[in-house]
């Protein structure tokens, strides 16, 4: 998984239909940007998980994704190794 | 999922069978070009969410393609965190 | 598979009810972050094995992540090629 | 998929048996290079499109590659955008 | 798939279950290092090929690994396109 904030949000209204229902955010994860269907309610600002690549699909009810939003972090601890 | 912008389109004769009837637009996705078929009816220049990965071949009725044009978009707002 | 060393933790309370009962370590593997499902009883310090994707789903009792911590070295032995 | 140039070939006699009767072919795509079994007889210099991941394999008769030529271009139209 | 050159192996006492049995070596391809479950008996300084993602594990007796070493390479011809 991966640490990203979300910075904003996408819509479309010519899509695949398989699409429909889902929230897209746009999410920045270190230098890259993504879009990932919101599963827990993210807004902008908030420090989120995103799960990436096929296995993303089984979040959103086997919508055909390949990024999700599945976590808002509470808390992070991580040390640059010495 | 990626944002990307329509830039061209390529054409094959020689190529598996699993692949006749998809179109293949070329998209850039920042840094990245890649090549995607087409599930909405996508021109040049338009701003476009693209799938990739194994997930893709179930827009296309699963024929086997790794990236996929799903949507085109009406409208992006994203912020560069301060 | 990917050698990391585990840098940190995350936690999060508003999360996909199919993450529950996941410990969520920071690995660091080359220049990337990383955030992986524990299934060994990892620690920070620890040199350890990272498998990514899909597959990295089937360590975890097929809770749906893209990456688990599968195993704490012992030894490596490994040298740059002449 | 990905556009690009067929630049040679790779043996081996030692091999999985899951890999009897394919070809590879070793293709530069941007600045990568890969090997990918060839579906469609391309040869050195041909412009190709490539499929990678998973999804590869089903058109390699589910030998387990994980990449595969799968058309010879014909003809390329992308234009830079403004 | 990837070429690469092994060089170097690791080992991990405290490992999940379903790893038991692999051999586990470091590749070099390109760039990158990978550690890789060796199908071929490859050691040192051999070149090899690289399958990575959700299909390597097909070559492991369905152990859930995410790159394995399929075949050692007898012959390499490539040319840097003019």
């Amino acid at each position: 998984m991966k640490i990203g904030t979300v910075i904003g949000s996408v819509w479309a209204t010519r899509k695949a239909g398989c699409l429909m229902g889902q929230t897209f955010l746009v999410v920045r994860a270190g230098e890259e940007e993504l879009v990932a269907a919101d599963q827990v309610g993210a807004g902008r600002g908030d420090r989120v998980l995103l799960v990436t690549g096929t296995v993303a699909s089984r979040f959103c009810m086997e919508s055909p994704v390949d990024a999700a939003v599945v976590a808002i972090l509470d808390q992070e601890e991580h040390h640059v190794c010495p």
